[in-house]
C-alpha cells in the first residue's frame, strides 16, 4: 500500500551519464517536501545494497548538485547481486546473494528502492521487483538506446560535447584540407553519432545499424573535391561496421578484464582511408570519456529532475515494477518487465536518417 | 501542382533567434540536393519582397553557416506589406502593398516561398496564402509560445544562455549572501523562466500567467533563511504581473518608436524587495538581447534542420498553406489558417509547473 | 620570527570575483602540505574576525573548490573594523573596533593573516600590519585597477564573459542592422571594456579614462555605413563619461544604502544615440553580476593558485606588510603601504589603446 | 627604406592553431587603415609562395574571423621552398626553390612578408630573409615552445580546452573512483601538461622534460587512497618518458609519411598501471586535435591581434628580419636569428612546477 511508505533509498547504477546528480537531487527534494519521507542512499550501487552501506539523503546534501556531473552516490559497473562475486572457502565464486540485499531493505525499514541505471542495472531491478521488493527503475544511458522511452539523460549532454569537437575539428579540416574523423560512443545504438553529425555538420556517418562500404566513403570524399570541398568530416559511433567483415581491436593487456583498446572503429577507418586518399592527411580523434562526466547540460538538467519527481511520485502511487519514461512530451512510466532486453536502435528509415541524407551527408552506404 | 515548382524563395522575418542560419541551411540543402529547385533569399523579410530585393542560395553560400546566429538573409521587424509605410505625395501613409509582392514573385519566377518567422510574419504568410501565393511557414520564436507546434526553435539556446547566467549568479549570491534576480525575455509567455528557472536552480519563477504576491516572494525568502540558506535566486519573465496592479516602466526616450525600456519588472521586484528584505542585498540582472543571437546550441541546431528539410519537403508536396511544426517526436505541419493569433501560454497546471512546485520551487502564488 | 608559525586564518572580503576559491584552495594546500600549518577561515570577511566567527580548514573542506565560482569564506562588504557600525546605548554608531580583531587573532593563536581583497579590504590590512598584525595581501578585482599588480585574478574571467556576450550580440548587430550596446563593469578604469571590446570585435570602446564626444560615436557608425557596415557594437564601461557633463543616475529606492540603478551609461548612451541616429534601432543590455561569478576560466585559475601558494610562501618567510603581485611573468610582492589608494587605470597612450586604434576601434574621442 | 612599401603579403604555415585568423585580421585592419598598403595572401603557406597563388585581402575579406579557427589563408605542413619535392625528368625529387619564391615576390611588387608560423616556418622565413626578403615572423605553436618569446597564441586556447576536458573526466574518476588519464599534446615541452594540469586540478602531470618513475605514480595513487581519495586525474604529454627506456608507438600504416599512431604514451601508461593498480578501473582519454581548432579563446584574440598589429608595424619601421614577442607586458621582437632551432622547454625548477608541486601534484619523479 503506497500509504505505508515512509522510508525510501535510491542507488545508481552503472557508466557515467551527466544528469545523475540532478535525478537524486529531484527525487530527494519531492521525496521530503511533498511526502515527508526520509530518504537513504546505497553507494556504489548495488554493492552498496549488498554491504549495506547506507547513507542518508537530505535537502542539505542534495544542494548545489543539479548541474554537476556524476553521482554523489557513487556507482559500480558489473555488480549484479543475482550473480555476484564471492569468497567462499578461499575461492572467488560468483552465487546468487540477492537475498541478501533483501534482507537488507527489511533490516533497514526500506519501503521502496529507486534504481537508476541502464540495462543491466534495471534488469536486476525487475529481478528484485520479482522477489517481491517495491521498486521504480529510471532509465540511464548516454547512447539513449533503451526502449520505451524517448530519450534518456545524459544523451544530450554527450551530443553536445561532441559537437563542440565537431566544430573544433571543423576549422582545422577547412584550413588543413584534411579529412578529420571522429570517434564517438555507441557500441550498438548510433544515436549520438546521428545526432552530433547533424548537429556538427559532418559529411559522413557511420552507425552500427547501418554497415559502411569504404568505397563510398572515398566516393563522398571525391564528390566533395569536384565541388571544391576539399576536406571532409566524419563522425563514427565505435560500434560501426564496414560491411564486409570485422573490425579487430587490438588490446594491449590482453589479460585484463577491461582492457586497454588500442584501435577501434576510428583507427581502422584511419588506416584503411589513408591507403585510399592520398591527397589529404587524415586525422581521428576518439572523444572518449569527455562525452560522459561535467556540467549537465540544460536539457538533461530539466529531463533528468523530471524524471526524478516522477520516480516519487510513482513511489507514493504504489506503482512498482515500473520505469518513469518520457513519451512524446510528458513523462509516465513503463513495466519494467517491457524493458529490458530491448534495445533502441536506429531504424535505417528513421526520420532522422532522411533528414541527414536530405541534407547530403552519406551514411556509407 | 507540386511538380511545377522550379524556383523557390526563402525570407526571414521578425526579431533574431538561433537557428535561423541553420533552417536556411537545411532548406537550401534539400532543396538543391533533393529537388533541383533552384533558390533565392528575399533580404530583410517582406521588405525585401516588396523592393524585389533578391539575392540566389546555393550550397557554397550556405556553407558553414549552420551553427552562426543570426540570418544571411537579414530581417526586420514590422514590416508588414498589408499595411506598409510608403511616402505619397510627400507624406508617409500606411497602404495594403502585398500586391507588389506577389507581382515580384510572379516576374521572378518565383513557384513558392517559405517563410520563416512568428506570429507576425507568419500573419502575413497566412494572407499571402489567401491570396494564392505557394506559401510554407517556418515557426520562430525564442518565447516558445506560437501555438500548434512543441517547440520553436531558437528557444532552447535562450534557455542555455539564461541557465549559464544563473549559474553564474548562483555563486555570487551564495557567497554574499544575496537575492539575485534575473529578468528573462517572455513578454506573453513564461516558457524561457520557467525552464531556466528549473536547470538553474532558481528558488522563485515569476511567469505572466502566474500573477505573483510580493509577500509571498518575501515568504520563501524567509523560509530559505530558517533552513539555513541565506540566499535566493528569482528568475523573472519580462511580462511577469504583480497581482495588485500594473508595472510602470519608464522611458527615456518617451517619442521614439521603440523607446529606451527603464526599469521593466525586473528593476521593479528589485525595489520592492529591498523595501521588504532589509537584511540581504538585492541584485537584478537584465540579460536582454543575449538570448537572441550567437553559436546555436545542438539542440536548435537539430531542431531547425528538421524544419528547413520539412518545409521542402512540404513544398515539393505542394501542401502549400501550412506550418511546419515538432508535435511530440516527429516533424509534422498545421494549417496557417490554425495557427495564427493563438499564443501557447504556461497552463498553471502544466506538468513543468507542478515539477518545479514539487522540488520547492514558488511561483509567488 | 617566521619559524614560530603554527596557526594561520585566510578571509575574503568585498564584492565577489571569480577564483576566489581557486586562491583559497592553493592556501590551504600549501600550508597543510608544505609547512605542516594549521590553517582556518574568519566567515563574511573581517565581520568574521569581529565576531570570531572561524572554520577550521582543511585538505578535505577545500576539495573540489579550484574552478567553483564564489568563496567558501563568505564576504561581505563594507566591513571595515577600523569604523565599524556598532550599537552602543540603543544607537547604531561608527567607531574603530580593530582592536576587538587584534585580541580574536590572539586568543586563537593565529599567527598569521592572510586577506583576500580589493583596495578596501587591503586597506585595514594594511592598518592591522600596523597595528603590528602579521599579514600577506592579496590582490582581488576583476576591473583590474589595483596599482602594483600586473592582473588580478577574475579579471580574465569577466573579459570571458563580457567577450561571449559581445560575440552573441554580434549576429544580432549584423542580421538586423542595429547599433547594439553592452555595459561592463568598471567604474573608475575600463579594462574590461577595452579588453573585451578587443576581443569581442567592438567598433567603438568608452572608457572612464577617455571622454567621449557622442557626435564621434556617431561618426564611426556614419563611416561604417559608408563601408556597407549596416551594424555597430559599443562596448561601455559603467564609468564612462561623456565629455561634455554627468551621467545621472536614477534611483528607484533613493534612501537606500545601495540604490537599484536605474540607467546609468548604457541606457544615456542608447538614449542619447536614439535621437541621433534614426536609421537603426539601438539596444542597450548591461551585463551586470553575470561578469562576477560561476565557473572560473582557466587563466584565473592557473593565476589564483601561483597567489595562493606565493601567499603562503610570504608567510613562512615572515615577509609580512606586504601582497602578492604579477609582475610580468612571474610572482612576487610589494608592500601594503605602496599599493593602497592607487588607482592603475588605462593610460590613453596604453598599448593595448593604440592597439584598438590601429585596427580601428574609435574611443569616441 | 621603409617609406616604400606599399604592397604586403601574409601567409600561414605549419599545424592548425587557435587565433591565426586573428593575427591576419589585425594585419590587414592596420596595414590598410594606418599604412594604406595593399595586402595579399599567398595559399597554402609557402607552397602558395611557389605557385604564386595569391589573394588579394581587404577589409572585408577579414571581416567577422577575429574569433574563428582556422586560417583563411590555408595552410601546409612540410613545404619547405629550400628542401622542396618537385617533379624532374618524371623522378620526385627535393631541391631547394627559394628563388622562384624570390622572384614571385618581385614580379608581384610584394614589398614584405608576414610569415605566421612556427619553427620550421620560420626557419625558412630567416634564410628568405637571409636572401635579402623583407620578412616579418610571428611565431604559432601551440605547444609553447618557441624561444624568445613568452606565450605564443594558441597555447591559452589549448589549455582551456584541455582543461575543460579535465573537468569532465574528474566527476567521472570520483564517481566511479577510477584513475584518468588525459593525454595531451606538447612532443617536445610540457607546457599544456602543466598549464591544464594545475587548472584541472590534476593529482599527477608527465612532462618530457621530467621522466617519469611508474612506481612514484603508484605511490600517488595509493597515498590518496589513504586521504580516502578513491581517484587520481594524470595528464601526460604525448612527449612524455618513463625514467627507463622508450615508448614503442606502433603504427598501423608503417609506410605512411603521417602513419596513424596506435598507442602512444596515454596507453602505455594505462596499460602499466592496469597491471600495477587492480583496486581502480584505468581509462585513457587522447585529446587530440580538438586542442587546435575551434572558436579562439579570448586571451588568444587579444595577444594575436597584438601580434598582427606590431608585425605590420615593424614592416613599417623596416625592421625586417626580426619576430614579434611577448615580452612580460609589451609586445617586442626579436631577431629571426635567435630564435630559430631553440626550444623553450619547462626547466624542472620552473615557478609553475614548483607552484604544482607546493598543492601536492606529483611529476613521478
Amino acid at each position: 500500500m503506497a500509504k505505508e511508505i515512509k522510508k525510501i533509498a535510491l542507488l545508481t547504477g552503472g557508466g557515467d551519464c551527466s544528469g545523475l546528480n540532478a535525478v537524486i537531487q529531484a527525487a530527494v527534494k519531492t521525496a521530503i517536501l511533498q511526502y515527508g519521507y526520509e530518504v537513504y542512499g546505497y553507494k556504489f550501487g548495488y554493492r552498496g545494497l549488498y554491504n549495506n552501506d547506507l547513507m542518508p539523503l537530505t535537502l542539505e546534501s542534495v544542494s548545489g548538485i543539479l548541474g554537476r556531473g556524476g553521482t554523489i552516490l557513487y556507482s559500480s559497473n558489473k555488480d549484479n547481486l543475482f550473480d555476484y562475486q564471492v569468497e567462499e572457502n578461499g575461492k572467488m565464486v560468483k552465487k546468487d546473494v540477492s537475498n541478501v540485499g533483501v534482507e537488507n531493505l527489511k533490516k533497514e525499514g526500506i519501503d521502496a528502492l529507486v534504481v537508476i541505471g541502464g540495462d543491466g542495472t534495471l534488469t536486476s531491478a525487475r529481478d528484485f521487483s520479482r522477489k517481491g521488493v517495491n521498486v521504480i527503475g529510471v532509465p540511464k544511458t548516454i547512447d539513449n538506446d533503451l526502449a520505451c522511452t524517448d530519450v534518456t539523460f545524459g544523451f544530450n549532454t554527450a551530443i553536445d560535447v561532441a559537437t563542440e569537437a565537431l566544430d573544433r575539428l571543423h576549422t582545422t579540416a577547412e584550413s588543413h584540407h584534411r579529412v578529420m574523423i571522429l570517434e564517438v560512443m555507441g557500441r550498438n545504438a548510433g544515436w549520438i553519432a546521428l545526432e552530433s553529425g547533424i548537429a556538427g555538420s559532418a559529411d559522413v556517418i557511420l552507425i552500427p545499424e547501418i554497415p559502411y562500404d569504404i568505397n563510398k566513403v572515398v566516393e563522398k570524399i571525391r564528390a566533395r573535391e569536384e565541388r571544391g570541398k576539399l576536406f571532409t568530416i566524419i563522425v563514427v559511433a565505435e560500434g560501426a561496421k564496414p560491411k564486409d567483415g570485422e573490425v579487430v581491436v587490438q588490446k594491449i593487456v590482453e589479460d585484463s578484464p577491461d582492457p586497454i583498446r588500442l584501435g577501434g572503429i576510428g583507427n581502422k577507418l584511419a588506416a584503411d582511408l589513408e591507403k585510399l586518399v592520398k591527397n589529404h592527411e587524415i586525422r581521428n580523434t576518439v572523444l572518449g570519456h569527455i562525452q560522459r562526466g561535467g556540467t549537465t547540460g540544460t536539457y538533461d538538467r530539466i529531463l533528468s529532475t523530471r524524471y526524478g519527481v516522477k520516480a516519487v511520485e510513482l513511489v507514493a502511487e504504489g506503482m512498482f515494477g515500473n520505469m518513469v519514461a518520457l513519451k512524446g512530451d510528458t513523462i509516465g512510466y513503463d513495466s519494467l518487465e517491457n524493458v529490458i532486453g530491448k534495445l533502441k536502435t536506429v531504424k535505417p528509415d528513421d526520420e532522422l536518417v532522411n533528414i541527414a541524407r536530405s541534407i547530403g551527408i552519406s551514411f556509407g552506404d
